[in-house]
């Protein structure tokens, strides 16, 4: 790892170790009686309950990638953190909180950042009920969703600010909901091709993950995003379709026990990746082989995910995956690279970043 | 019906209308591909199809009381209608789309307004794929719930406007989230008492229902509604209370070609209602009648209904719970009349508007 690189993840680790203990404080003062700020009932665990799990699951860790990239953006503008941040990473956690708790009912995943998914939660604790258990999770997940908005627009900001900012976690949340509405399509279309695959990455996590933060980051700062939206754009797609990659890839080819999850989670639950395009077409004119790659998706155990790993390797997709996503990446970093106007310490974490998110091991 | 009733109507009615086609427009909106106001991505039909049923069940009628409330909350204090009523109308009424499609699911509730539910539309699409069906319906429930909050922030009010009227709305659409886990709790309750059952009406409905409507069109009108919020809050919890024990009454007493739904529905997904409430307090020494009741609840069929309905007569339940809604319709009704501060003529459709609300047949 070279120096800037190392300086990149020296900024991520000491903004994801503010954050960890405020967002731990939000959630006290949620569920603070006196603040009322969760709007708790006077009667019934119910609610209670719900608030502690979004918390746990939320609380629980991630790469807070998204709170990396909310702070450099305000840093390519502002020398001084901006009072926002904390309220824009607040949501944007919550509303990734609210995604997956609702994506892990959609997947029936028992498994969520190494422990159990919120729907699981409920049905451990409702073993005889799992149609409880499936609408309590549904509600948590909603309860996410608006004291992700509600985070933004009770913040100490200047109306107008609070307003724009609100809007860009709300329409990058309906983009998400779409590119979930998308990614469950094409486990129905014949043949998706690449463009349906990058456009399913887009609205399903770039929107959110990285375009929506880096947005934000510039709003806290004072500065209007939109004439650099073009910018900005062009950075998180690529970045985001080399971060997906990457996490397709170690679905097959990561360490299990730095993921928090078993390998072929995602080919369980019949997602058509990039590395299942891959797949497919690598054995196009191969009836053998598609007829084993066949099999193993259709039901993939952990001996199928073992198959699939030896066809990918066969085909040298242990390889050619990465260095696709290496290729992202480095149009990413040759964008930040080129901007000049913008403070360079903060230029210089978005210029390393990419590298770190197509090496990472979870 | 004496005249001042049928005016109060009158005003609701003309609401209505106006609103039926500003919600329309505003639904062309969202899914004008030029508008974006949806961020429908440029491949895949299910995002359009998500959008085209959370239009479908809002535009599918009901009765937009919650409009009428919003601006008659107005009228109050303005003398013409203040621009960011409309788009308070929307957002409670997608709020209200959002409840009512994820409580569809959570109740496995194949009926809604007088056509299928957002989840029955879509097993009906997808009849061998069910987890789909659920998959798509949680999340055009999702759609709906960020859309709703959208509508506030894109209007063209002042920013602190639209940020309070922001809050007001998330905050309701919080509270409705509880209300909807402590009904789901009532169920596991051995014997909820009175209280227990006024908390969840006030959180799954009142909240969002009546009190956010009248804070909403106060602050349109450009009037802070916390110095009058106690009032609001009586009001809204006894017009509340109300209703909901009407809609109990209704559930079993009803007509179900005026209801949209069969009769016994809310018995059939295991609702602790007030009636159910008033027949065990009714057979709590009657060991016979309790044990049909016990049977009737526990497999509601039409021949149960017929039974409850039957067991409801005879303990004069069908009489003594319409008098308990008007006791709470009679408090309203007085609240309102005591807003001397106020413009006449609104206040008195809310001093009518009670007596209404527990005559209606749907």
């Amino acid at each position: 790892m070279n120096d800037a690189l190392a300086a990149a993840l020296r900024r991520a680790a000491d903004h994801q170790e503010r954050f960890e203990a405020r967002f731990a404080a939000h959630f006290d003062a949620l569920a603070d009686p006196e603040g009322g700020g969760a709007r708790l009932p006077p009667h019934g665990r119910f609610p209670a309950r719900a608030l502690e799990l979004v918390r746990e699951l939320s609380l629980r860790g991630g790469k807070r990638l998204r709170v990396a990239l909310l702070h450099e953006a305000a840093a390519l503008v502002a020398d001084r953190p901006a009072p926002g941040l904390d309220a824009a990473a607040i949501s944007v956690e919550l509303l990734h909180t609210h995604g997956l708790i609702h994506d892990d009912i959609i997947d029936d995943a028992p498994l969520r950042r190494g422990g159990p998914s919120t729907y699981y939660a409920y049905r451990a604790e409702f073993p005889d009920h799992p149609d409880t258990a499936l609408a309590l999770a549904v509600l948590a997940g909603d309860l996410a969703a608006f004291l992700a908005v509600r985070a933004l627009l009770t913040g100490d900001l200047p109306p107008d600010r609070a307003l724009a900012m609100a809007t860009v976690a709300t329409d990058a949340a309906a983009a998400a909901v779409n590119g979930q509405l998308i990614d469950l399509e094409r486990d129905f279309h014949p043949a998706p091709d690449t463009a349906f695959l990058h456009t399913v990455t887009e609205y399903k996590s770039t929107h959110y993950s990285i375009l929506a933060p880096l947005r934000l980051g510039l709003l806290a700062a004072g500065t209007d995003p939109a004439p650099h939206d073009a910018d900005l754009r062009a950075y998180a797609t690529a970045l985001g379709t080399a971060n997906q990659i990457h996490d397709d890839w170690l679905d097959l080819f990561g360490n299990p026990d730095t993921l928090g999850k078993p390998l072929g989670t995602d080919l369980r639950s019949g997602r058509h990746s990039y590395l299942v395009h891959a797949l497919l077409a690598a054995t196009a004119d191969d009836p053998a082989a598609r007829t084993t790659l066949r099999a193993a998706l259709g039901t993939p155990d952990p001996a199928a995910v073992a198959t699939l790993r030896t066809l990918a390797r066969t085909h040298h997709l242990d390889r050619t995956l990465p260095a696709e996503a290496a290729r992202h990446a480095h149009r990413a970093a040759a964008l930040a690279a080129g901007w000049h106007h913008w403070h360079p310490g903060a230029v210089a974490f978005f210029t390393h970043l990419p590298a770190w998110s197509v090496t990472r091991d979870h």
